[in-house]
């Protein structure tokens, strides 16, 4: 790829993804793959105002060999200086950018059982001091190709052409054109235009059909405020935590969804695929579910914790999006929910509710946003799927029709 | 490289290198060039007992680009967190083992003066920790080929080449052989014999005398120890600091060296190189010096502090030695010091006084054991290089006659 064309991209994050102003202090979390890249976005970071660029290098093939390796206790230690540098990180509020080029099937054959053990050890240390930074802080999640990834994403095509061929996909999907920043500014725009519609609605509830067997009702929490594109730290600072983003959504009422819904696409979740699956709920909790595929790895990431069971998300995109009619599939989240409406198991955002700031997170849980160590989507999306909404004076209003917009 | 002879260069380092035991933690510090091996060493650790492993990646590059845009101050500061970290590894003593692979030219065109003065600001707080580990902790430096590295030393070849050469360097001059664990018992039984008996010669001072105009006497410390291969910790556990090693050497009097002695080789100092160069010293301390190439450089390094003007290190090593006779400048200190004799300024070793455990560190520092934030070695060793050892009763032993070992 032109090193002009990834400049744009690295300035893209730097700017728009994180909006870093003179001062501040950007944190890059990054695997091996594209030392390049994140060097030029180091440099962008300076160039934006930053007085400090810390990257801190992550390898994930090492998850796995820590994982057979040590044990429960070793895994789940989070020891004093780790503490101390959440603490910080509380503290300071650095801007985080997460770049992404993970394996999709990296985690494939290691010990989930023992690895989620450890994470909720160590999440029982680290949730509470995230907890106090949420929505107080930039950040921005982006990708990079790594090489089994694009490996996984075209098959057929030799090493150097596959990673040419996931560069071409991950910069025409993030609208990195000849004017990125301008293009990222109508397309927020956009955005807005539809989240401002449906804020004013007054909506008490969504529900979901399609030809499938989708047949659910969820609740929403009175003043939910729908989101999309670039969000407000609570200091009122603006960015865009997801590059690309093509989604409109809502955190739900936790206790408040009844019927069923049918995934419409594989859903990738600890290196394995769980497929062909649906889920019923009652009271706002799933209380059955099944899989063609992966059916035990479900009940695992529903079981996770008491909130896992819950919805914390309910998305609308297009079938028409760029994702969607490229018709990639990306084996990445950050990518693939874009391709289509999705719900979300566990953790709700705490931002989707009006005036959130003068609320603490904890009232802003007795109202209905969920709390889960875990927020994983699933695709529902379909080309028939009907939205409609339920405002509170009891008029219906359609949505969505037939996979896209109705308005 | 083929991946069997891989693995046994990773289970050298695991083992012979920081001698890992049941339950140790080990901690790899290593630069992004070889993710695969590092793996691979990640897994002999555990192979060899080890509880936790911890990889902290480092990117040379980066380094000037922070010192191009941080403020010197940003640049000085050491986080709370970051003194907790320190604090921990000196409770908990973890193995270190640093992987190099860097650019030898990688800091040049880099602001060092901007970069001295935040490290001279860093090391006042991280100092006194390290301090505090001093011999009580195992680590091994070794190294793997970087790009820009193998570039550097194999100029004329296409670039896969040019690292292949590379790890063939590094593997032989390591002893990787088919058996290397045997092959560095044997090798550390012949420096223990050279050290037993410089050990039992009661040396109060060394003379440096060669063609190329060196004439230093270097006054020794009464009970000097001189070391070569393997060490012991104060714990008792023995490990291999350096892979690869040829050296024997001795921390010598800090304030006792009277005379000149000139450079056999170029020292590659913060990415420059500085060449053809003299120093004299007066009262243990350099009093004048100057270098056809980097003299303002040799300045600098000799002026860093109060202890950089003065010598920390004597160390003998055969012209004979694999390295030398291989004829590659490797143009990094852990092969190019064991090419020939070498001088270093700068901070000595406190084990280099016999019992050295009974003693504080301050008490070695009384003794003459030199303290330094700095320290450099430089090549004196020629073909013709005399090294006469003068007794306590005031005989005069050959040590060295034209460049090898006399005995």
């Amino acid at each position: 790829m032109k090193k002009t064309v990834l400049r744009k991209y690295a300035k893209l994050i730097a700017t728009k993804g994180v909006n870093l102003k003179k001062g501040d202090t950007a944190v890059i979390r990054a695997d091996l793959d594209q030392p390049e890249f994140i060097k030029m976005l180091v440099e962008e970071c300076y160039r934006a105002g930053a007085a400090k660029v810390e990257v801190e290098w992550g390898y994930a093939p090492l998850t796995k060999i820590h994982v057979r390796n040590r044990s429960v206790k070793t895994l789940s230690t989070v020891e004093d200086w780790e503490v101390a540098k959440l603490n910080h990180r509380a503290k300071t509020l650095p801007a985080m950018i997460y770049i992404l080029s993970e394996d999709p099937d990296g985690q494939k054959g290691m010990n989930q059982e023992k690895n989620a053990k450890a994470i909720s050890a160590r999440m029982k240390v680290i949730k509470p001091i995230r907890d106090g930074m949420e929505n107080k802080y930039k950040w921005c999640i982006a990708a990079v190709p790594g090489k089994a990834w694009a490996k996984k994403m075209f098959p057929g095509e030799p090493a150097g052409r596959a990673m040419e061929k996931l560069w071409e996909a991950i910069l025409y999907t993030s609208r990195v054109d000849d004017d990125p920043v301008a293009a990222w500014d109508a397309h927020n725009a956009d955005l807005k235009n539809r989240c401002d519609t449906l804020n004013s609605m007054n909506l008490v509830s969504l529900e979901y059909k399609s030809a499938n067997g989708t047949d659910l009702k969820v609740g929403l929490i009175e003043n939910a405020l729908f989101l999309g594109g670039g969000e407000y730290t609570l200091g009122g600072e603006y960015f865009n935590p997801n590059i690309p983003t093509e989604e409109v959504f809502v955190s739900p009422k936790a206790g408040d969804a009844e019927g069923i819904v049918y995934s419409s696409k594989p859903l990738s979740y600890q290196g394995e695929v769980i497929d062909n699956f649906y889920i019923r709920f009652e009271g706002g909790k799933a209380v059955e579910w099944g899989a063609e595929k992966g059916a035990a790895l479900l009940e695992k990431l529903i079981t996770m914790d008491e909130g896992a069971a819950k919805l914390g998300e309910c998305a609308l995109v297009p079938q028409k999006s760029p994702i969607c009619q490229s018709g990639l599939t990306f084996y990445n989240t950050l990518f693939d929910e874009n391709a289509a409406c999705h719900l979300a198991l566990g953790m709700g955002f705490s931002n989707c509710i009006k005036d959130y700031d003068k609320y603490t997170l904890e009232e802003c849980r007795e109202m209905g946003i969920n709390n889960s160590f875990v927020h994983e989507d699933f695709m529902i999306g379909t080309d028939d799927l009907s939205v409609v909404g339920v405002t509170k004076d009891g008029k219906r209003v359609q949505i969505f029709k037939d996979g896209n917009w109705a308005f």
